[in-house]
């Protein structure tokens, strides 16, 4: 690769970049004139984000509306455990794409119709690279580590744990069958973003799941949704 | 994005494949005329490649030379667990890139210099979507799975599964932990992907891993490398 064709990558890279952004502000702009909350839920494969979110919907089900927009790279399988579960829920396919992106949201958004003064949950592509450097206009990311996967991972995919400001590490219950130090884990996490808020939870065993909810209860209060027409 | 764009974006992600491809085929046929037999490793982060690796550079110590080429995307953590282990092993750092290409392995190749008749182990960035798309030269894709991820992450992540010659199922003793069915789970990957050879295994524990082993054996082999010069 010479020197032309490695900077007309890079301009191309800025290109998508900028042009996802402006979509995600607009998304930004929708959801904050709606009065929703809208998080980015991202992990690795099979770290538990919708089994969190199947547990989120039982427990908050008299508190808050909830919503969801899935991705995979095939099958419907999550938006069919969300509708179970009780709530509406879009599917995105992404085919050979390794992440979402705001024009998807965006696409979503407009078949999901997510009621005013409610909250959005994106459950991203299963991968810690590339979703983390893509806006989706989203209020918060929100990372969930397995403790299966080894305390190191946020220093190995840094891009992931910088962006994000909630870090959910989850399946505490399997840490007596593990050589895992959670001290540690939160300790390399803090070192690549030291303001990030870290969580231990096992959504199989429901443990820990109480700060998670007071933080949500937070930040949709904080948005005025305690003063919506029901 | 209109149209324009879209047909802009394709044709240049088939130039990047297209430019990859052909250093890949470069590297194929730099390790075919060294009597070489490389392998790319990839999985989720955190499903155990370096585990697997550190077990197979111990036990095949006496019958093979192993060189290991390392990607994360920061760290160099995994090289010095592969070099404490006893083998050679460069690492590739690769910013905010998602997977390896077949010109940083190519790169990384000249550093490492492996013997003549051997066994080369790239360990992918861990990510199981986007190291399916990049060909580095190898003579074989090798996934690993682990119990903790869930059943269906092949029918979600098919590319992936599509790709590979080899399935190892690892961390097969935290499955009396877990609700997981292994053998659904095989059934899930042949589904897409029919000639898929799984295998079961515990890198923590060593179950399992003489299937593995036997593999290996009969690929170094095929290579002729019994006839080697010491």
């Amino acid at each position: 690769m010479n020197d032309h064709t490695a900077s007309h990558i890079i301009r191309f890279e800025q290109n998508v970049l900028a042009k996802n952004d402006l979509m995600a502000e607009r998304n930004r702009g929708w959801f904050e004139g709606r009065g929703i909350l809208a998080l980015n839920l991202m992990s690795s494969p099979g770290a538990g984000k919708t089994t969190l979110l199947e547990c989120t919907l039982a427990d908050l089900a008299k508190e808050v509306r909830l919503s969801v927009i899935e991705g995979d790279q095939e099958t419907v399988r999550d938006a069919e455990r969300i509708r179970r579960a009780g709530a509406r829920a879009i599917q995105i396919n992404t085919g050979s794409g390794c992440h979402l992106d705001a024009q998807m949201v965006s696409a979503a958004l407009r078949k999901l119709a997510p009621p005013a003064h409610s909250l959005v949950i994106i459950e991203n592509v299963g991968n810690l690279v590339c979703p983390a450097l893509f806006d989706l206009g989203e209020a918060e990311k929100v990372v969930i580590m397995s403790v299966t996967e080894g305390e190191d991972k946020p220093l190995k995919y840094p891009h992931m744990f910088r962006a994000a400001g909630v870090m959910l590490i989850n399946k505490i219950d399997l840490i007596p069958h593990l050589e895992f130090d959670i001290e540690r884990c939160a300790q390399f996490a803090r070192e690549v973003n030291p303001k990030l808020e870290i969580m231990h939870v096992s959504a199989r065993t429901r443990e820990g799941l109480d700060p998670w909810y007071q933080w949500l209860r937070t930040r949709i209060e904080a948005l005025g949704v305690e003063s919506a027409p029901a």
